[in-house]
C-alpha cells in the first residue's frame, strides 16, 4: 500500500532474523527535526523495558528523533539483560543515524513473552535498516506485525495541506487499557507537544482503548503520535483528523482480532455518563458469550442484556432498548422479530449493536470482533 | 448416582417438557420442616424474578420449606409475565404440597434468556414432581442441568452424624460474581439461621466466586444453604465441612466448564491481603491466552506474568515465582526448563498454575478451564 509520507518523516522496514517465519520484523521512523510527540502505553504492573525507557524519556518533556520497533520478541520479562538489550537497540540505531544522544531513539517491542531479545541479529541489520530509510511506510507497517493477518495503514489530511499517518498491529491480546497494540501516527502538522498531549489521552480513551479482542492486556503497548511541525493547520481540525485516523486504525485492530471474521460495534446511548457508555459498550463487545454468538450468526440478544447488566452503568431496565443490525429485539420485553432473517443479516462482516440505556444522554462506542475456534487454535499453539 | 440424603429432605426430578432434548427439566427439594437458609446470588444489575423473589424473602428472615427449580428456560427479561410465570411456579407446587403460604416455596430457573416460561407444562408437571419426592438426589441433579456433560453431587458428614448434600449446575456464563449457575447445599445440621447467613458470604468468597469459565455472569445464579436442624453438631465443624463441600462442587463447575478438556486450579501466595490473592488468581484463570495455553499444553508463562501485571495485586516483581505443575519456570527471570517434558505434564486432567507474589503472607486460589474450539462450538448455536 503506496501512502504519502507525512514531511519531515523517513521510514524503514527489514528482515533482522526474529521471527521463524522469516518475515520482516524490524522497523524504524526517524525525522532529521526534532518531533513533538504524546505517548500512552500499557497499564500492566509487567512492563516491558521499552515501555518503561519511554516513559521515563516522555517524563523529561524532551523532543525525540524516531523509533526503532522490532517484532517477533517482546523483550519483557527478561530480566536486567532485557533492559540492556533494550538499550543496545536504540544505541544501535542512534549510532548508524549519528543521533547526539541515544535517548532521542524510543523503541518498542512486540511478540513472545519472556525470550531473551537476540539483539546481536537487530545489530546487525541496523545499517541494511538505515540504508533503507526512504518513504515506504508499507515496509515499516509489515515489519511490526505479529499475528496479525494484514498491515494496518490509516491517513488523513488537514485543511492547510497537513498529513495524519497512522500505523498499527494487533491482535490478541487486546483490551483496554491498551492492548499488544503498537500504534504509531505521523504527522508534519504544526501542532505544540503541550497542545499534543493535552489531546492524546482523550482520544486514546475513546479509540483504542474501546477495543477488545480477548481481555488480556499486555506488556508492551503503546501509542505514539510524532509530529514534525512542518505545516500550520487549526488545532481543532487537526484533533478531529487525529481522532478519525485513531478510530480508523482502532476498528481495524478489532477487525483483525486472531481468529475473527466480523468486526463487531456497540452503540450506546442514553447513559447517565460518558464513561458508564464506554464501559457497557466494552462489556458487550468484550463478552464472551455475544462474541461467540455473532460467531454463531445467532441473534441471542439475552446475552447481551446480561453483559450490559454486568457493566458499571446504570440503565432503565423499563425502556432498554437492544437492536441488533438495525432490528430492535428487545425494549423492556422481547420484540417479536423475523429469527431466520435476523441470522442472515448477522452473517455481514460488520455487525452492529446498538443499546439505548433510556437513563441520561451520554453516548459511547466499543469495537471488538467474534470469538471463532481459529482463535484458541492460534493461541494454543503460539510458543511451542 | 445414589448419595444419602441429609435427614428432614425429600426430593424429586421430572421432565416437564420445557427442553427440546427432552431430557429432566424440573426439580424440587421439600422438607416437612421449617428450614433455616442462607443465600447469594447475582450481582448482575439485570436479574430474573426468581432471584428477585428469593433476595425479598430472605430479607423477611422467615423459613422455608423447599424450592421448585426449572432448567431449559431462565425466565428472565421476560417483562411483568415473567414476574406472575414464577410466581405461578411457586403457587402450583405450594398448593399440591398444601403449603400455608406460597412464599415458603423459592424459585430458581436456568436456561435462555428471553423467552417466555412455558408455566402451562410445569403446572401440568407438578404433580408428578410432588409424587415423585423421595430420596433420589440424582433425579434432582440431572433436572437442573443445562450445557453441563455430568450431574454435581458432593457429599459430606460432620462429627456426631450431621450430613451435607451439595448439587450443582454450571457450565457457561461462569464467573465471579455468581455465575450461571445454581448450588443447592442441604444439610440437617442443626445450625441457627443466624449462624449459618453469617458463615454463608465467606465461604461463598473462597469458592463458587473463586470459579470462571468465561468472565460472563447470568441473571439467574444463586447458591442456597437449606438446613432441616435435625442433628447438632459442632458449628466450627459444620463450618468446615460446608466449605469443603461448596469448595468441591465449585471445581466440579470448573472442571466441566463448557468445552473444557482441564481443570486449571491457580494457587497465588505471598500477597499482602486475601482479596489480592484471590484477584490474582481469579485473573489468572480467567485469561483467555492463559486458557488456551493450557489447551495446547503449552508452558507460556509469559501468559501468566501479563496476567498477574493486570490484576490488583501488588507484586515483588524481581522475586515473583510461577510454577507450572510444579515446575519453577520464571523467579525474578526466565528459569531453563524441559519444555517438551513440561508440554506432555500439561497434558494432565488437572493443571497446577502456582505463583508466589513475594509481597506479604496471603493465599488465595481460583479454579477454571482451558479454552477450546468446543466452547466457540456450544455457545455460537445455542437457541438458533
Amino acid at each position: 500500500m503506496a501512502v504519502r509520507l507525512p514531511l519531515g518523516f523517513e521510514i524503514a522496514g527489514v528482515t533482522a532474523g526474529l521471527k521463524a517465519s522469516g518475515k520482516p520484523d524490524l522497523g524504524l521512523v526517524y525525522s532529521p527535526y526534532p518531533l513533538a510527540w504524546a505517548l500512552t502505553s500499557t497499564d500492566n504492573l509487567v512492563k516491558a523495558p521499552c515501555v518503561s525507557r519511554n516513559r521515563s524519556r516522555y517524563t523529561s518533556r524532551a523532543a525525540v528523533r524516531g523509533i526503532v520497533v522490532n517484532s517477533g520478541n517482546a523483550n519483557c520479562a527478561t530480566g536486567e539483560r532485557g533492559i540492556w538489550d533494550n538499550e543496545d537497540m536504540a544505541g544501535a540505531v542512534a549510532a548508524a543515524l549519528a543521533l547526539a544522544r541515544v535517548q532521542d531513539m524510543l523503541t518498542a517491542s512486540t511478540g513472545v513473552i519472556g525470550e531473551p531479545l537476540p539483539v546481536d541479529r537487530i545489530r546487525q541489520a541496523v545499517p541494511a535498516l538505515t540504508g533503507a530509510l526512504g518513504d515506504d511506510s508499507g515496509a515499516f507497517a509489515d515489519a511490526i506485525l505479529t499475528t496479525d493477518t494484514a498491515p494496518k495503514q490509516v491517513a488523513a489530511t488537514v485543511d492547510g495541506g497537513g498529513r495524519i499517518l497512522g500505523i498499527a498491529k494487533g491482535s490478541g491480546m487486546i483490551h483496554p487499557n491498551m492492548a499488544t497494540m503498537l500504534a504509531f501516527i505521523l504527522t508534519d502538522v504544526d501542532v505544540s507537544q503541550d497542545a499534543l498531549r493535552a489531546m492524546w489521552p482523550g482520544i486514546v480513551e475513546r479509540t483504542f482503548n474501546q477495543i477488545t479482542v480477548d481481555g488480556d492486556t499486555s506488556t508492551n503497548d503503546m501509542a505514539i503520535v510524532l509530529s514534525s511541525r512542518q505545516l500550520a493547520a487549526d488545532v481543532h481540525a487537526f484533533a478531529d483528523a487525529l481522532e478519525e485516523v485513531a478510530g480508523k486504525l482502532a476498528r481495524k485492530i478489532a477487525r483483525d482480532g486472531e481468529g475473527a471474521e466480523h468486526l463487531l460495534s456497540v452503540r450506546v446511548t442514553g447513559a447517565r455518563t460518558g464513561p458508564e457508555a464506554r464501559d457497557a459498550a466494552r462489556t458487550v463487545a468484550g463478552s464472551a458469550l455475544v462474541k461467540t454468538a455473532v460467531h454463531g450468526a445467532d441473534p441471542n440478544w439475552g446475552r447481551i442484556l446480561a453483559a450490559i447488566g454486568r457493566s458499571s452503568a446504570i440503565s432503565d431496565l423499563a425502556n432498554l432498548r437492544i437492536a441488533l443490525q438495525g432490528v430492535t429485539v428487545y425494549q423492556g420485553v422481547a420484540r417479536p422479530f423475523d429469527r431466520q432473517a435476523l441470522s442472515e443479516r448477522l452473517r455481514a462482516e460488520e455487525i452492529l449493536i446498538e443499546v439505548d440505556l433510556a437513563a441520561g444522554e451520554s453516548v459511547g462506542e466499543a469495537w471488538g470482533c467474534d470469538l471463532s475456534p481459529a482463535y484458541v487454535r492460534i493461541n494454543a499453539d503460539y510458543t511451542t
